[in-house]
């Protein structure tokens, strides 16, 4: 296996990673800011929550795998630690969408530096110990799972304001 | 970048298809066939209909990835060309269940025996014209799509049942 290969391997789950963010970057992009405040189908979670929560788990991910403290520590509180609820005062969503944006831009751009080795180095939530027993838990595992959860709410989101 | 780090980035993308797989099956196998005919939400699909399109994507991975002709190419009629309609005639959710396992292990165990340059080769659906300019569209990318896609669904099935 040549250079070039083992490249292969990181530029296809990077563009795993590009491709699900660009989906949810369109589907954001393409509601106004009080249609984000709406409920994706009655009695579950309203749009804004969604994009929040996602802004939120990717900044986690900077400490996660490494790349320096989180940005948007604040969003925690409101959108992963306690379920949507229409009566807490939210950020602008201004400020929402702008968190979504930088956070995945600074990661994307950190991932696109990585050699393959680095792609390879355990992510900080693994113990060293653990991580000799399971070297799968590296950082593309964690890069690849939060693609997954951002198709999983994707998943979700296409229900809004759709029939069938 | 010796073989071990090679197949680590094999080992990372086929757990990733696993972790989806076992989940999605989590979730089919704890509801009986009555709750599979009730839709996920009101209005939306009914949980069997993506049991049985999950299935029949999967099937089409078989000659996409050059494994071999479909198991069950007559799934596509009413689980992918066609939306969800309550009036078609369904075949027996027992034979979905099945057609969801069996293509699931068979494409699994094929995975397991590919070698890193094996997961590299193009896919089926990529002409060499554009798989030379494009040579991340191979296996592995197809893989970690249809993984995602599998999510973007469960996404939608943790609905079924649950508040909020």
């Amino acid at each position: 296996m040549n250079t070039t290969q083992q490249n292969l391997f990181v530029h296809t789950g990077l563009h795993n990673w590009e491709l699900s963010l660009k989906r949810a970057t369109a589907f954001f992009d393409k509601y106004s800011d009080e249609e984000l405040l709406q409920p994706i189908v009655p009695g579950k979670n309203r749009v804004v929550y969604l994009l929040g929560h996602l802004a939120a788990v990717h900044d986690r991910m900077l400490p996660l795998l490494g790349l320096g403290d989180r940005l948007y520590p604040h969003l925690d509180e409101i959108f992963v630690t306690n379920p949507d609820n229409p009566a807490t005062t939210l950020p602008a969503i201004t400020e929402l969408r702008n968190a979504w944006n930088t956070v995945n831009n600074r990661l994307t751009e950190q991932f696109r530096n990585w050699t393959p080795e680095e792609w390879l180095q355990k992510h900080t939530a693994v113990s060293d110990e653990d991580f000799a027993k399971e070297p799968h838990r590296n950082r593309l595992s964690l890069v690849l799972n939060r693609s997954g959860h951002v198709q999983y709410h994707l998943g979700q989101l296409v229900w809004f304001n759709k029939k069938g």
